[in-house]
């Protein structure tokens, strides 16, 4: 599998990771004051897989852009 | 006013602004990837104000119960 292959699956693959993490806190923020201690650590986490996205977005796109 | 309507009107205070910050992060999340980057800083001051109506409940709880 090519560079660039790896690359877009790394891609999809945490496109799925943010859906769920963005779902995971959407649910939390709706079921408030239940589990209210919970906030960071879930935010931390989504935080933490969409930084993970944005990196491989621009890699993907610096990786097309000199194709 | 006595300590016990002080206290009332504080939870009272924190309820509604516990009120905002859980729509203030229901929406972020529903909107993600959108300002991905502010999900920690909206998560903190979330926490922060649940934080502090959670300790004022208390406080009214143990008013409650020696009077």
């Amino acid at each position: 599998m090519s560079g660039f292959d790896e690359l877009q699956r790394k891609v999809r693959k945490l496109q799925s990771r943010a859906g769920n993490a963005k779902m995971e806190l959407h649910d939390l923020a709706e079921d408030l004051p239940v589990n209210w201690t919970e906030i960071k650590a879930v935010a931390e986490k989504t935080f933490d897989v969409f930084a993970e996205l944005d990196a491989a977005k621009r890699d993907l796109a610096v990786f097309e852009s000199s194709r």
